[in-house]
């Protein structure tokens, strides 16, 4: 059997297949452990982007939706800060939501909120909002990328400090995954704009060879064998039995009743893939307190699962075993009758990121050594450019993100270059291998943490959240205080 | 009288009238004071180069021109250094030549030489090379940008050190003028790629309203002010005279005849350019020793014309000083029999520049006060948009430059952001006024001598250079080492 499944942060590269679970809108089903306790507010408004602006043979421009919250903002004539979250591959609402220590620092700083949207995702979709034209083909969704999107988070800012009189308010960026590869290249590539960076979760040394394409999945592998080994060792064997079974065609009928698939379509690629969405995502969302970021889970969802497997009760049915674990990931509320393996809708419009994958962001995550909980494979880039030539008819440039934005040997470039970065990394998170592990300077600092998923320390706070996670939150609070220290400083003796 | 002509280091806006002399070739016409000595040498390289970085609807390539000089390298085995010249609007033979510095301190450094060829100029033409579809209009003129052209650098070096397997050896990057702007902004943007750039005579703050449109003809005016206060009155009251002449045809044929104007073309704004020209570019080149850069000249040129205009020969007859004046620029080897005013020709295939000055390259620089050498004017953004308008029917970017590469409050952003940068100015250059003038940290560091033009420091050196010149070059040697030691321990260290 080969799993061949390019994983790209939220969302699988081909086939999508997300389970049918009765549909989640934020913030209403915010559970209360990340509820937003009312500090969630903010108005949406628009901007007229220019569509490309490394080119000037196309004067188009489309409308980037933003959201302001200025509840707590010291105003501009005390140049009270602005916190600015560069959005990732989705609607904005849906990170905004997520990204609850923005919200419960900004009173602390006095802080303006703003969240920008990224091209082509949610609302901010070129061609006048219509994501059919927009989506349709390699000329339109040629202006999606990251460098284009960098610079509308300039132009945006610098626009909107103008519109506010708020010249001399310094800017800090904030994101999580892809936002945060976005925001720690931003203060890279833009300091003019912005005094600092919390980049969480981000992977920005998974391109090239700079990260072994094994990393990825060693550490999801890590994550349920450091729970039980018996867990680790069900899954990993379950793969077989799997492809087994589907053989024939009873053996896939008693599949899809082990995990009850709904009668319109089952597969043993998409089986695979729906259970490999589980094991993946749940890895990647191992929080220590229920969360809701892509389906309801309960608090450290990774010991769920292998308490599911390694339940007596579900004696020596590996099947049941298995499902019993992705029923943590898929059905943790309960409601699902069946699951629909056929379902490609894309709740936080993150389909863009296939283009995305297909052209800039050749991240190898798909190595699967002979330990890994999953069958063994090869990162395979021959695979994603036929992939990518059939879909798109476009070739990736697989060297693209390291000569546009480095990578290779990072702590000896930066060293004596760029300051105010803060990478925040979680272990258990399958992406923390690609992140930046070490302090590269005195302000290019790495908080690492052996707990801890994906840009866990940006999600709302809890009572119940370990002692770990507050000091991470603290710890980033100082480092941001010592900049907002420097910047006002230097705006005196300057 | 209104004289409104955008300057753009190299070449006029509009109209471009160069006067008819013997044509010049590089290096045959050098003189013997910045003669190459034997050292100028070079092969001529082409690397397929990406016509658009930015967006990936465009598979495109082009045939991008780099010469080479591995005469002093000392090898990827050593990690030896490579020194990059960031090529301007114009063919980079002609730039390389003029940049003896470079070929002058390889051997102390064991340096591979590389100069790139800015696309769109000289043989690096897109659209197989053939000049008249690439400037055809703005679809195809599209590409020409400065962040193509630094993104073409970075992409150029990196696939030039795989090749030369030198991936450890540190490169420097080196420009004067524009080039000197792409240096400085290529470590800015890209400290992956080169340590450290020299930044010579980069006007990198003349956009927006950083440095007063007045402060380049205010420099002019400076320089021959500074020579005589005599020399300064006659030019400064020779406009209204011409202008007052040139409403008679008579008073026209009077002109021709008093500037040696040949007999095919002559009209007041043309005359006026054409002496406009005269004075600006030799202010821009009035070296210590005798230069061929644009026009053969003598050792401090300015000196010279005020020295004609000063003449007591001369007599009273306005006329006839200022023809002594431009004499000095346009026919320093007395070949020329008359000037051609209708000559359009672009010796050094600078034409590129008026797409630049059009997109993103608004640099205010004509405003005249009252005190300039040159009639009052203001600096008028409308005017410069219509001309874009109807000549490539685009509307410039006038706020892209600050917002993609900053530019104001440069000391404070800078100063605990990047390193490794040297802005070198001569302050008789007339755009040093938008340099950076003052150290912004231990490492991005300003060289200002009161004396020096455009760029003086990139010459070919001469026994007959001043000491402070011979001084500035010790001092960039000595920085450029530094950058050396501390790569190479680096290098040990992570």
């Amino acid at each position: 059997m080969k799993m061949r499944l390019i994983l790209l942060f939220l969302v699988f590269f081909s086939p999508i297949s997300f389970a049918k679970i009765p549909p989640r809108l934020f913030p209403s089903s915010f559970d209360d452990q990340l509820s937003s306790k009312g500090k969630l507010s903010y108005e949406t408004n628009y901007f007229t982007q220019i569509l490309d602006h490394f080119n000037y043979n196309n004067p188009q421009t489309f409308q980037q939706r933003y959201l302001l919250n200025d509840k707590y903002w010291g105003g501009s004539k005390n140049s009270a800060p602005i916190f600015v979250y560069t959005g990732n591959e989705g609607n904005i609402e849906w990170f905004t939501q997520n990204t609850g220590f923005m919200f419960e620092i900004a009173r602390h700083f006095n802080a303006l909120l703003v969240f920008i949207e990224h091209r082509f995702y949610g609302k901010s979709i070129p061609y006048g909002g219509d994501k059919t034209i927009a989506y349709s083909n390699k000329t339109t969704l040629g202006y999606l990328s990251s460098t284009q999107a960098l610079a509308d988070y300039a132009t945006l800012i610098i626009d909107l400090k103008n519109n506010l009189t708020a010249i001399n308010s310094p800017v800090v960026v904030f994101g999580g995954s892809y936002g945060g590869m976005l925001a720690a290249w931003f203060r890279l590539k833009y300091p003019h704009v912005t005094i600092g960076a919390l980049a969480s979760s981000a992977p920005i040394l998974n391109f090239g060879n700079i990260t072994s394409p094994y990393s990825f999945n060693n550490i999801i592998t890590q994550d349920f064998k450091g729970e039980s080994e018996n867990c680790y060792k069900v899954i990993k064997g379950s793969w077989k039995q799997i492809e087994d079974m589907a053989k024939t065609k009873d053996g896939l009928e008693k599949l899809r009743k082990s995990f009850r698939i709904c009668k319109n379509y089952i597969s043993q690629g998409a089986l695979e893939n729906w259970l490999y969405t589980a094991f993946v995502y749940t890895a990647m969302t191992d929080y220590p307190t229920p969360s809701n970021f892509l389906n309801p889970l309960p608090a450290y969802p990774v010991k769920q699962m292998c308490k599911a497997i390694d339940d007596p009760k579900s004696g020596k049915d590996t099947f049941e075993k298995i499902y019993g674990a992705a029923n943590i990931y898929y059905n943790y509320t309960g409601n699902a009758t069946c699951f629909d393996l056929n379902d490609h809708s894309d709740p936080h419009g993150l389909a863009g990121w296939t283009w995305q994958a297909c052209t800039e962001m050749v991240m190898p995550t798909d190595g699967n050594n002979k330990e890994s909980i999953f069958p063994p494979s090869k990162w395979d880039y021959n695979e994603r450019a036929q992939f990518c030539k059939s879909n798109f008819g476009v070739e990736p440039r697989p060297n693209w993100v390291t000569t546009e934005f480095g990578g290779y040997n990072i702590e000896r470039v930066l060293k004596r270059f760029g300051s105010n970065i803060i990478f925040f990394n979680g272990l258990r998170d399958p992406w923390s291998g690609a992140g930046v592990l070490k302090d590269i300077s005195k302000s290019i600092v790495a908080i690492v943490t052996k707990e801890g998923a994906h840009h866990v320390d940006l999600r709302w706070s809890s009572k119940e959240d370990p002692k770990w996670l507050k000091q991470v939150r603290e710890r980033e609070v100082n480092i941001i205080s010592n900049w907002f220290s420097q910047y006002y400083q230097s705006l005196n003796e300057i």
